[in-house]
């Protein structure tokens, strides 16, 4: 236990140099400050209406969770929101800063501005992953040494649970109210500003600019923090309670249950290692320099987490079930492949270099069609590899240790989450550096050094996003494993309401197949929810640009200032409202199901058992058209994206050709596949899930 | 059966008189009928071609069906083929002749346009449903009047299921095949010639006019032919294999078997009953005209299934199951209910007097781009219902008469088939028609009446591909049932190569979930490869109209003519070229996870159970995402159709105003969406079913 807060110090400890840093780099002109003092405030303002607003939601959940399962399982709700808010707040906050000191940095350098830009998202990755580690490691403390519950108690199993629940409540809002925000500015902005009144993207006339500029930083630094803390916490809960299930009553289950926790704990040390191997070589390349970083921490946690093994169970055979240490550790090696696998095969999709790029900027020469029909085509094809890579993982570990075995190679594989958030996070620092430079009329080499490393952000946004889904898919088994393993007990422990109860998981039952399509449909529908809401959000943008240029007629000629606070408060309304009904979705929907099937299936026992096998299979079946939904979006978006970068650079006739008009509608096309309703898809699937074990606990009371 | 004959035999009187009805209507000038010329030959010469290469495909399957399963398995096989095939090549037959017809009778009123129209589809329609009925029909009866065998016996089943094959075979070749040549040609010759020469569709100066217009019949018409062929013998097959083991032992068990082909039967009559209501009301309303002749088939079905039921089994409890023939009869209302609601659900997000549609064309005023977003948005949404709709149903007739009476309701629901295939049939003939009004230059009230035919048939092929999907969606259970007991007699029967088998089906079992997420991933594979065809085939024909445009300079001053007959060789070897890679994906697939899963779980005979284990879980697997996708699909392509059509009506800037150009994008992404990859997905998810029973079959050989 000391070992973990220990390792939270260290990642506070760098999280404060490096915040002071950035804080100590220059920050430009005065002109500069002024722009990026409006970015931070719109951020600013922006995330306390959503907190305020998730508060609200929070209290309500807070106490329902006290009244049916008791305060200690609402307290630890209470900690996982608190605590993946605040890594997207405090993320947010240095990102607001860092961006203006890397748009100054690169005026000197491309080697200043990638140092500035990376060391600041690695400041939100290595506290999403520390916070998360602190989180889940106290709590479990507290109620295991302090209060004496077993460590396989109901009230422990439960508590972390709802820690789970709080850090997904605030994941999806951020997510989803993050994703329209962002893309409400970024498509209606565009809209009204490149297309009616032909200005260039990031011009200080057009009154959407700043609250584009907010918007990365809502949505990919806040709302990236809050969904990876919660897979962290999810995923190292589910491994604690499968730990807690499979090595009951055997002299290593402290020692277990503590493992997920020390592979997270090493991998913190290891990536703070990492970040230093982030150095611009010879070549300039910028993705290589990430990629140092990336390998460095990759080869390190190999060995870290191999002692680990070593010191808490040993490589030999493990008490109670027939594999050995060996096999966890080769588990975990299979967790760091996967993660390698999923990130090159993300790179192969959207990165500027490789064919599907390519191909879809080759589509755009023949028109707007052609390049939206190439697109969906490289969206839709993009998913194949990284599901083969998830169901080889799945076998592979499953063969090695059972589903354990899946557990320990998930858990790896999140205990990279600090290295790879700080390769997202990275993303909106570039990005708003890039529109700094333009709005306070920097040189022109300038923005060239911020436009590679946007360039570079586009791909590790898509990246991270197909890492993070990767790791709900193959976590997915877990969960449900969680769910069906929960379920077992409460029919074992002769519990009331579970008398008689015996579901049946076969894909023979007819509630398993409606089970499994309902589940499939809530992607598609949260998907639709979602696109229809940037779009309006966009709409509202383009009537407010549009009614600032008409009352103002010397904002385009640079005489008056455009009014970007209306543009910001207007987004936070909107993005706020509409997120609502979507994030209840995923809340209501395991609870609807149950209630409707109980029914349906005539009640008693035997509707209690069809209802529990319908929401299993539906657990089953958010995954399954989920992991679809969203690879195809992000990549889909992220390659629509590069493939108007790869125009820009003077293919296909370049900027201000046809071919890169129609560009420019793949790449809004792609902005709410890839920032609004695919990332969000994640943290719907995984409150799906937390919702149905919460479900299984208030049955039981 | 000597009942099924005569029926078989109303259908065809039905067809020659419809046809030589047809056939005597006036087939307008000389000019119409040169271009009319043009198209029957590049759509002969299309089917051709493309029944030669299944040919050879059909042969090589024909002597590997022979060698492993004997000679009456293989003849089932050509029987499926070859009828399926026919149903095709004479529909499209009646199309290519029917639509210069269609554009002369029109020329006098709507009235007559629509009943000329209407009657060509019908005959497509009930050849499609007669020929179906009488294969299955015939070749059950000689297999067990004439050879003596027993109902359920092996030989039989195989024999069914292989004939189902054939069908399917032909089904997903004139799917996609005719699916890449007609959109290969639409979107090639709208951006060469819409976009680039600025010449309006349909212009006769276009060279890929002919094929456009050709491509209608092709996929459309024979294609769909084909496809429903195939699901109305795979599910009359899957629910008399269902019967046989159900009723075995019992003495109802014949008539049991009979049940669904009399089913069909009586709906042949009532379809044909049906087509006599389709007519133009005092409203003028098209579409109502049609509903008409729909709602008269459903309440006359309802009464004649009711009489099929009473006469054949009797309302009462049926032996040795506990439900009775009434539920039975209430499945069946089940069906119908369920063939309404997704009409009315397609119509919905299809049609042009809803928020959908009227949505898309609302975005469409500011640009490509929110068009585009739009229509992905509703093409996500536009699965909810339909999913929703078919769990409603899959749960009612479960409980009313457990599997069988799922079984009941899809093969009830695809008694309607004759008249759904005229609904779709319609379609073709009316873009056909339009096309030679335009390029005969007919007078422009001709063309309007063409228009309002067309659209109308936007939205019947929409419906009826939601129907097509939605009752392989109903008949997923029923498929896999039939998998399912399969592989337990085989167990049962203590062959060879399934001693020790014990396939696990529940979720908890790792290999079903990997083979829950690799069907998954077939679908999106599937589309991207269509999509990516239609890409492909678009370009070659946008090259190849520059190349006559460029060399034949009086083309555009009508000097010179363009030569049609090029355009349709190009896109019959593309799109021939094209279909062979994606169609072999459902073939191969699941014998490639078979012996994969096999080797993996270390052989023998637990390697065969989980391999048994997985390839049953990919059949669900493909079809919760084959579902959703293959609604969003022709949905949406669909909506983005017909929101172009209502900004032609007149609504936001009309014809050539930028909104129009944005719709004009939408309509073009849309057109390999609904028409190439969404309908193809039908045919695909039922090949890896039936491969998956003859996988079964040949191991236990």
């Amino acid at each position: 236990m000391p070992a973990e807060i220990g390792l939270f110090a260290l990642s506070v400890a760098y999280a404060i140099w490096a915040t002071s840093s950035v804080l100590g780099a220059d920050a430009g002109s005065l002109r500069m400050q002024e722009i990026a003092g409006a970015v931070r405030e719109g951020a600013q303002a922006y995330l306390r209406r959503q907190y305020t607003t998730i508060g609200i939601v929070g209290i309500v959940i807070f106490l329902l969770l006290a009244y049916f399962l008791g305060l200690y399982v609402a307290i630890g709700f209470a900690i996982g929101a608190i605590l993946s808010g605040a890594a997207g707040f405090i993320g947010m906050n240095v990102s607001v800063r860092a961006n203006v000191r890397t748009a100054q940095a690169a005026t000197t350098s491309l080697a200043g501005g990638l140092e500035l830009a990376f060391k600041a998202g690695a400041i939100t990755g290595l506290l999403v992953a520390g916070l998360a580690l602190l989180g889940v490691t106290l709590y479990f403390g507290f109620l295991v040494h302090s209060l004496k519950l077993a460590p396989d108690s109901r009230t422990v199993v439960d508590a972390l649970v709802a820690l789970g629940f709080g850090a997904s409540l605030i994941s999806i809002f951020a997510r989803l109210g993050g994703g329209i925000f962002t893309k409400g500015a970024d498509v209606g902005g565009d809209l009204v500003g490149k297309v009616e009144a032909g200005i260039p993207e990031d011009d200080p006339r057009n009154p959407a600019t700043i609250a584009d500029n907010v918007g990365d930083n809502v949505g990919d630094c806040a709302g990236m923090a809050a969904d990876l803390f919660e897979t962290y916490a999810v995923t190292a809960v589910a491994t604690m309670v499968l730990a807690a299930i499979f090595f009951a009553k055997t002299p290593i289950l402290a020692n277990m249950m503590t493992l997920p926790l020390a592979i997270g704990g090493i991998c913190i040390i290891t990536s703070i290692i990492g970040t230093f191997f982030v150095k611009l070589g010879p070549s300039q390349s910028i993705m290589g320099a990430l990629y140092k970083g990336l390998i460095a921490t990759g080869i390190l946690s190999l060995i870290g987490i191999a002692l680990v093994i070593y010191y808490l169970i040993g490589f030999g055979k493990l008490d109670g079930v027939n594999y050995t240490g060996m096999a966890l550790f080769e588990c975990g090696v299979v967790g760091l492949v996967v993660t390698a696998l999923i990130i090159w095969i993300t790179e192969y999709y959207t990165g500027t270099d490789y064919r599907p790029v390519k191909s879809i900027a080759q589509a755009s020469v023949t028109g707007h069609g052609t390049n939206v029909i190439q697109g969906l085509a490289v969206s839709m094809e993009a998913t194949a590899l990284p599901a083969i890579v998830i169901i080889a993982g799945i076998l592979v570990t499953y063969s090695l240790a059972g589903l354990f075995g899946i557990a320990i190679a998930t858990a790896t594989m999140l205990a990279l989450a600090g290295m790879i958030v700080a390769l997202d996070a990275f993303g909106p620092v570039t990005d708003n550096a890039g529109g700094i430079a333009e709005m306070a009329g920097l040189p022109k080499e300038v923005r060239k050094s911020t436009d590679a490393l946007d360039a570079v952000g586009n791909t590790t946004k898509a990246v991270t996003k197909g890492y993070a889904i990767g790791s709900a898919g193959l976590g997915a088994l877990v969960l449900f494993a969680a769910y069906n393993e929960d379920l077992k007990f409460f029919i074992a422990g002769k519990n009331a309401y579970f008398q008689g109860v015996n579901p049946d998981f076969s894909l023979n039952n007819p509630y398993v197949v409606v089970g499994l399509l309902f589940g499939g449909l809530l992607p598609y529908l949260f998907g639709a929810l979602g696109m229809t809401a940037v779009g309006r959000a966009a709409g509202a943008i383009v009537e407010e640009v549009r009614r600032q240029f008409r009352e103002k007629p010397g904002i385009m000629q640079g005489t008056d200032k455009p009014d970007y606070g209306k543009a910001v408060d207007l987004l936070t309304r909107a993005a706020i409202k509409e997120m609502i009904i979507p994030s209840l979705l995923p809340v209501l929907s395991p609870i609807v199901v149950y209630f409707l099937m109980y029914a349906i299936a005539g009640g008693g026992a035997a509707g209690k058992s069809a209802a529990f096998s319908a929401v299993g299979a539906m657990l089953l079946g958010v995954i399954v058209t989920g992991l679809f939904v969203a690879i195809s979006m992000t990549s889909g978006g992220g390659a629509w994206d590069n493939a108007k970068k790869y125009i820009e650079d003077g293919h296909f006739g370049g900027k201000g050709s046809d071919a890169h008009k129609s560009a420019v509608t793949g790449d809004t096309v792609g902005d709410p596949y890839k920032d609004t309703a695919g990332p969000a898809v994640n943290p719907m699937i995984k409150i799906t899930n937390i919702v149905a074990l919460l479900l299984l606990a208030i049955l039981a009371h």
